[in-house]
């Protein structure tokens, strides 16, 4: 029993963090998308397009989040308008980001001067389904090569999504990945997930989430 | 502090487990491998071709570790002399197996029947590196379209492993994944670890990791 109050205790306080970060947010008029993947299913290519087609009319952060390395936060560096890494190792919950560590991080964002905060969730389709961070929007990023079967192994990550993103489309003649059968799947656990195909690699579907993207604002 | 001890506390538990798992396995002579891999990385397919190519000589348990679903448990459970499923989720630890539930699983398995114990690990990269299982072997499956970066992010369950499997071997053509970086990496967090290039998709490469696991024997 012991341990099982302990994670309620830690899940309570989350959520109140998470709803001050929502405040923070909505007070400096940022949206902000949380995005999750399974290890290697491209979310640092997902922001670097995103960045890539937003940067002209939108000031862009990044927080990004890594268990040790800081190999994600180079590559944004260098074409977002202010990033913040976050190391979650040695944290008690080390295996996502916490809304504790996104506060932290925001704090140390010129919030004034972005439009959008875009969050790279540690590589893990379990741990981030359990902790809110205050953000406005989950994405939740499948690659065509994992395979079509994740939202059963996985439904609690797909049932929250705002979006699902079914990246690395180019590799779709080469895989066994039943599009079909996976937004089936999805939907039976989420009717109203919307779905972008694409690959960042191409760029090929990346135009249909950023227009998307940019109808999605913050509870006015 | 206190959630720290609590951890603490968990985890040592989990090694008189651990302890415990292993010393049954010895005493019946099983050799038993932890898999482990991000999602979608190929484990269930990974398990099956194991299974091909010695099931003429070689009685195989297998404990099929998810969060909710038996998917992966019903494609094993055709061709494994026993399979034994456990779903972690509303367990504490719900993002890894640990010994507990290794524990439950081998005392349901025939273990007088069986040499080979396969344990599929949940899909993660993070949390199995904490709990040791009481396996004698520790597989680390990287597929190739997840990218060769994985070692930088990931390091512990790379340190940890006796044999990292490079899956999808077919895809190499269409993706960015330089075996020699990716080996690099891997070796620069553990020297004495081996590698198999293969594919469970046309079963190229298969034969040199089941000679090499036929080879390997618990502490006599």
């Amino acid at each position: 029993m012991r341990k099982i109050e302990i994670v309620q205790g830690i899940l309570h306080a989350n959520e109140a963090t998470a709803k001050g970060n929502r405040a923070v947010l909505d007070q400096h008029k940022c949206v902000s998308v949380n995005i999750m993947s399974a290890p290697g299913a491209g979310k640092t290519s997902f922001i670097l397009r995103t960045i890539e087609a937003l940067h002209e009319d939108t000031r862009i952060g990044v927080i990004e989040g890594d268990v040790v390395s800081t190999v994600d936060a180079e590559k944004v560096n260098d074409v977002a308008n202010a990033v913040v890494q976050i190391n979650t190792k040695g944290m008690p919950e080390s295996c996502a980001l916490v809304a504790d560590m996104v506060q932290v991080a925001l704090a140390r964002l010129p919030l004034d001067e972005l439009d959008l905060v875009l969050i790279e969730n540690v590589g893990n389709l379990l741990c981030p389904s359990e902790f809110d961070l205050g953000e406005h929007l989950k994405v939740v990023i499948t690659s065509t090569p994992e395979g079509d079967d994740k939202p059963l192994k996985y439904p609690v990550i797909f049932a929250q999504a705002d979006a699902v993103i079914i990246n690395k489309s180019d590799l779709l003649p080469y895989v066994d990945f039943d599009i079909d059968r996976f937004t089936q799947a999805v939907r039976n656990l989420n009717a109203r997930v919307q779905f972008f195909q694409l690959s960042c690699k191409t760029g090929e579907g990346v135009a249909e989430w950023v227009t998307w993207l940019r109808n999605q604002h913050p509870a006015d």
